[in-house]
């Protein structure tokens, strides 16, 4: 298994950025599996910023659903990936399989073994969904506990775990 | 004054497994307060496996309201005792007291000074709630700030806190 | 530049609080820039609840709009400013300027860039407001952006990070 970091935080405090600059130190090749689908003009205006920002320094792979082929499907070449983000691709899930928790654990669980099989390190970006007020329909609660336990997963065999705030990640793991 | 461990964090973010995980440690007798009424299916299944999770290892006793009573009641025999949790006691009182926070504030006061004249261990859990957008209605907006003062009042006379972030606990104090 | 301190957390963590603590050490004369128009009953009693608790101890100014200006043209014999805080603002602007972003960001950098100019120590208070699901409303989703950016560009120039939690500050920069 490569070397795997986690970076979480609230929305807009600095996780991608973390990641793709950490990513950058490696003299390698990289990659970037970006999850988001942009379905409207909000999010093709997000995703392009963020292309723009990465410049032609990483493969972009764009896999909404299937991570761990993606990751199986990598060259040996490529020294790290980047994924951004998992809450993303967990939104996919629950659109893709209509919200069956069973079966989308069973795809998280497929991921995180994808990932301590590959000899590649990873950055990947996930989001803090749960410190909120609980929502009051059932679809949100079953999205914050799936993502919570998504990221304990995670988090239980990354060498490394950073919270990121205002721009400032703070080492947990 | 036993000693006692605030763990706060946001939805599954591995707070109760933290805080059953300290309390196992202690030899003697323990003790495990569930405050969560299980009204619907929904409820019923998570208080199911929580006490699955804890065994025969802990006394189970369920008290929504009146936690100082539980605690003042508690059997002079008990090592250390869990609390689970904080936030759905806060919402049960809200319920029962028709949102009336003065009342609500005085069993707080009530509660924490239970605490504080207690010779038992306690390992309390809470939650983060106030981290996201401001609510559209006042019911919201007044339960995260007693939340948040109920929070800051029992981590003031904590000997030690903690804040869970992806099953990983971080001392704050 | 004088040193700047940027203070941020959920609702009801201890922010403010901590904010003035560390103001009140200050010899010299202390300024406290208020940015809540109190516009409902709810508001004024919070806002006079605060003037309370911070005395005649601070020059009290209210501005709801255009802090840059507050800053310029406080007197030099100030030695401490705290601001309370930057995500109210942040709301005040996106009503003042029905919600256009441009011109928000703006105003954010001309802020920012008095607090460099400024050789006055200063205690600013910000909120956490993007670790909860994502809103289903396009200008709530717009304001945590925004805030989140806000919170970057300020922590970038600040001296020291503090993330407030229980009312415990937790020294993050």
């Amino acid at each position: 298994m490569g070397k795997t970091t986690l970076i979480t935080g609230g929305v807009r405090s600095g996780k991608s950025a973390y990641a793709l600059c950490c990513a950058e130190e490696y003299s390698g090749e990289k990659a970037f599996i970006a999850t988001a689908v942009p379905f409207d003009s909000e999010m093709k205006e997000r995703v392009k910023k963020h292309q723009f920002e990465r410049g032609n320094r990483f493969l972009t792979v764009e896999e909404p659903y299937e991570l761990y082929k993606s990751i199986s499907a990598m060259n040996d070449s490529i020294a790290v990936i980047v994924i951004d983000c998992l809450t993303v691709w967990l939104g996919n899930l629950f659109y893709k399989y209509n919200n069956d928790v069973k079966i989308i654990n069973e795809e998280i669980e497929m991921f995180v073994c994808s990932i301590k099989q590959s000899k590649i390190d990873f950055y990947i970006v996930t989001n803090e969904v749960g410190w909120g007020i609980v929502p009051d329909n059932e679809l949100s609660r079953s999205f914050r506990d799936c993502n919570g336990f998504m990221n304990q997963k995670m988090a239980a065999c990354a060498d490394n775990v950073y919270l990121c705030t205002c721009g400032i990640p703070l080492k947990i793991k």
